[in-house]
């Protein structure tokens, strides 16, 4: 079962390419789990004092990509505004987080991975925005 | 214990007034638990079937102002770009959430608190963000 | 407007007062709100690195309580069991919590607002569980 | 990137399998998407005034799988007390959603693969559940 089959299972008409939704589901999905798992490994690192803003920005990314990947599992034709809205600020805070890992990403492996999902993210969200504007 | 001295009692620096931040973290916080009541009431209104959209903006609003109340929870002074962005997406929902509770609150009791909650939720956020800019 | 109108408001019968479950939701936001904001506060005090249990704590605390208010806000006579669990795991996440946050109540008034807010949703979610059993 | 990669690249330690650490949140994740997709379509179907208790399953689902996927993705060896509780509950939710869909599963495609997606999410918490005690 991909995301794909369960948008188009749906009877609800979309006005966009709904692969498009499809990946930035499954980007924005991926990217919650890996944000969660950074701000909880950072907390176990010692040098924690130079992690702080990584952990927020983990937190508010993993947050933003929770509720935009929701968001984008029950879209509707007629939700055009708040979808363009809210990838917007998905795409500001994968953009912030992606920031925020990437001086650690050499010796926090898990800042690593976390700056990749975020930028994928970003990117996915990007490419649904420019179809739906 | 009100929300401003859980607001003032954390260390880092905001740049904007904390009781705009208190306010909009309440009115946020009260139109998630009066969005959620409200979609699970449509459900059970004999009328059901009118009521689709109304459930639909209702989830979305719910799930955008409780992720715009956690943001706003932890705020600090160099997020702002991402809380602009987030605000926005969130007066969107409440805009669209109160539209579409509107016809209903004659007859629903829970429409109408909902409406309400919403268009509550919606000023307090453009408040802070007008503080912001 | 109350939680306790918006619960009357919905047309499903509960088996159980509706104050309790008001109390309970309106115990469990308030603690969601202190706790994400315990969390960001932590990060920015100077002893982070002790306060790596807290910040953990307190990320479970605000998921499992505002997953608790939500479930709560759509509360039907059916869901019995599924309530029960909930508010056990509540329950759990609360009393973790304000151990976790107890230690550093002298120095971190944050810590002092959350200990205090996850005692009292802890005591919310009992009175509601030994009402439902 | 997989998930297990994202487990193993915390630094604290586990005292269970990570394989089956990265089975439930990749199961609970992919429940949560295809929950909020279901209640979503549900929604959009000319039998909505039917499908009331699944669509209201749906969330409950949803919600639980979510934040079970962000407590699992946060796992310290220290958490047993609360993952456990967490695991029951989500575990009930699935099996209730997996309930509501089940009837439907012939006319609605969306439901069928939410029982799919229910299923799977209760025994990858199943497995994991058993190993924690």
């Amino acid at each position: 079962m991909s995301t794909l089959d369960v948008i188009r299972s749906a009877p609800q008409q979309l006005t966009v390419d709904a692969a498009l939704v499809a990946a930035a589901i499954d980007a924005a999905t991926a990217c919650t789990v890996v944000c969660t798992a950074c701000a909880s490994a950072c907390l176990s690192e010692s040098d924690v004092e130079g992690m702080a803003t990584c952990v927020r920005d983990d937190l508010d990314c993993a947050d933003l990509c929770g509720v935009t990947a929701r968001h984008l599992a029950r879209l509707n034709a007629s939700d055009r505004q708040l979808t363009t809205s809210l990838l917007a600020a998905c795409i500001e805070a994968c953009v912030q987080c992606a920031a925020s890992c990437a001086p650690h990403r050499e010796h926090h492996e898990h800042c690593r991975l976390c700056e990749e999902a975020a930028l994928r993210c970003e990117q996915a969200c990007q490419a649904l925005l420019d179809a739906l504007r």
